[in-house]
């Protein structure tokens, strides 16, 4: 009864959103070029996403059902449907799709912690390293030659760049979902995630060398390494440095709310920029500008709402430690609950994006499955593995956080089909390791978390 | 000393901005098109834009300090600095300034209170009929045909047509910096502004007609007419009834506060979408689904964060009534709070762009720059008498409110340039009016809300 009326909003939601995108726009004191369309696009994703959430209750993590209704909407074009083909390729959706994803890295950066993250840097690394080597070796030289035997050496070399690759996204929300970043296992894997993208970054710039150039010098690879590095180390010393004084000095503008948020989206926003200009991924900036953004920061600023109702409720009682104790919880969170709305608007537009692109006809060609199946199998074992290059945690959840490859691997795919490298079979193939590493992701680790969670007390 | 350095972080954002903006992105792991330059033009934004609030303390509000570093920003090409140039034509910027203007919308609509809009109905309209009649009479056949003599009839009608606007955004920001949101007169001007863009929207249709038929059916008037009243009585009636039951099934799905936020930012962008569709501006639009949005709606959600740690905090005190008031006050105030921080991210876009888009350089040519203030002075003029259509409230206030024409006056005049009848020397008439009405508001109006705030105990 409940579920059948959630059915008919979706439905209703869906059919409103069809009619109102195929009415063409009146014309009246429209300014310039419009964007309305987009906040149709905008509101429809926005309840789609949070109907879907209804997965919860089958315990699964939220953002499972934000991919799933993302991959409906995004294949209603089978059944006919083309009004909402748009969504895919509209610029505005697009971005305001990454600045959800570097809006949920930088949440997870504000809520973890640089001197935790540093504390697990060795395991990091190593299951950082192993999750790159064992799928390399796996794609480059058994898996690869096996399942598409014929193939140059370069297209092997691309298959095993590929498989390397980790998108943290997927992972980081599930750990978010389920209300346990804190844990060490989402520490390693965030930060082995971090460490990929700089190995990912070195790799993609050899594999690519090698195949223009038919070889690459090993300085070339120390240089795009060092790049890569000094911006990762020296932006978190940096900041950490600057923070506090830019902080100081904008509170003396301004101590209200709006110049605390400034601080903190403008340092996530510049960090992602400089990250990719460096070429690591926006999202590693963004996590690295969460990290430095410690409350301390923002001990100039007064939160006068919070604090002044707080404070007129509870002055009565006479309690003035109760009153500092509540004051002071309330200003450390308020950073976060400043950037949470944000999330909430954007970080669902990202899933369901990144569902939309998922081409269910690229599964309906069985060969092509069938070798997308075997190549998976191993891109997961590949990434399993990592996580037995650590101990004292729970392995396979760390192993399983690395497991989704998602848009890195794609983009891995799309330079080497540039170069004329991969083939569009084996495209086809990668598309589909990415899909279902992306897909699979979030039950098995929210299978696993859960089973971690009722085993501690025993 | 303390602003010495204001000026030196100024200059070392803008100095830190040009060179970023004119480093050559990286290749790397980028993902596409790459929006990365658009996250620099953001942070860049936002700091300026709270810097700028230092106006402030200058007994300005906020939005005037925005302007002002817009048209500083906007106008650095004339110092040879053009590396900020971009910011002006980038298609995110410029929807991120709409989504900010339709956020601000959208606040004020959420702060105000579809009973206290209606009482104010029978002014407001009075104000928006004298504020639409005596420009346009004017511009049309007094200032007009004086000032710029030897035009077609048709041009002083278009002149005529563009000084009727009412740019309500900055009027709205004025009124939200000092607090005074609440006031009659910020109502009356608020309820005549949207009245306002119903005229604009018949005048723009019938001055077009006229200038490309030659005439005009009271037919299709009526059409024009209906379609934005049926809309906008009609959305309005519409959700008041649909919010509620929404919200009882949405909080089925889910109770957390992601779901509210979702069920209210739905409401605002759909509601901007018909609008436009319909005609009207998308802020018109924004701002009744804000008037709609009642707390009322969203006693199903439960705000489990901010109700979790007061409860804690004071029920030590065993004083359930005032656990209760503070839990109600809470609950109440969520919504305004979750979409406040969309506020501090797109507004300033909004309000930096508007006045990045000033071009200086129309203010050079001294003949058009003496027309241009003739004609202020009519526009100023046709907008305050309206003020004293009503009476027992401050009738400066409500119409000096009424007098920016902002973007809408430039709709108007760019439509008039593309049927041929608005000549580049009227054009940039009407942009110096746009501009001085836009700029000279904020101060005045400021200065008339806190005289008004002063005399009031006397």
């Amino acid at each position: 009864m409940r579920y059948a009326r959630i059915l008919i909003i979706i439905t209703a939601a869906l059919l409103f959103a069809s009619i109102a995108a195929s009415m063409e726009e009146g014309s009246g004191t429209g300014d310039g070029p419009s964007y309305t369309i987009d906040f149709l696009w905008i509101a429809l994703i926005l309840i789609i996403a949070k109907l879907s959430s209804l997965v919860e209750k089958w315990g699964q993590p939220a953002v499972l059902g934000e991919l799933i209704v993302g991959v409906i909407l995004g294949n209603l074009t089978m059944l006919g449907i083309n009004a909402l083909a748009p969504i895919g390729t509209d610029p505005i959706i697009l971005f305001l799709s990454e600045l959800g994803v570097i809006i949920l890295l930088f949440q997870i950066g504000l809520e973890s912690n640089i001197e935790e993250m540093k504390k697990v840097g060795v395991p990091s690394m190593l299951v950082a390293i192993v999750g790159v080597i064992v799928p390399f070796v796996l794609g480059t030289v058994i898996i690869g030659p096996w399942l598409l035997p014929g193939l140059s050496q370069n297209a092997y070399l691309f298959l095993g760049a590929t498989l390397t690759a980790t998108s943290v996204g997927i992972t980081a929300r599930v750990f978010k979902d389920l209300g346990k970043l804190h844990t060490k296992e989402a520490r390693i894997v965030l930060g082995a995630a971090v460490i990929d993208d700089v190995f990912g970054l070195v790799i993609l710039a050899v594999v690519s060398a090698i195949v223009t150039a038919g070889s690459v010098s090993a300085l070339s690879v120390g240089i795009i390494t060092l790049k890569a590095l000094v911006f990762l180390i020296g932006s978190i010393m940096i900041g950490q440095k600057i923070a506090s004084p830019i902080g100081k000095w904008l509170s003396e503008v301004h101590t209200g709310v709006g110049m605390k948020f400034a601080l903190a989206a403008s340092f996530c926003f510049i960090f992602a920029y400089f990250a990719q200009i460096i070429g690591l991924a926006p999202i590693v900036g963004a996590f690295a500008a969460g990290l430095i953004m410690k409350p301390v920061h923002f001990t100039y600023f007064i939160e006068p709402e919070v604090v002044t109702d707080i404070k007129e409720h509870i002055k009565n009682h006479h309690d003035q430690q109760a009153v500092d104790r509540v004051i002071q919880k309330h200003s450390h969170k308020h950073v976060e609950d400043l950037i949470a709305p944000l999330g909430l608007l954007f970080v669902p537009i990202f899933f369901v994006l990144t569902g939309f692109t998922v081409n269910l006809a690229t599964l309906f060609d069985v060969k092509i499955l069938l070798i997308a199946l075997g190549i998976t199998i191993a891109a997961v074992i590949g990434k399993v593995v990592a996580g037995y290059a650590v101990k004292g945690v729970d392995r396979k959840i760390v192993g399983w956080g690395m497991v989704p490859r998602g848009e890195v691997g794609l983009i891995f795919a799309t330079i080497g089909k540039g170069l004329g490298v991969v083939s569009d079979q084996v495209y086809s193939v990668i598309v589909i390791v990415v899909i279902l590493t992306t897909l699979m992701t979030p039950p098995i680790l929210s299978f696993l978390i859960k089973r971690m969670k009722t085993e501690a007390p025993a």
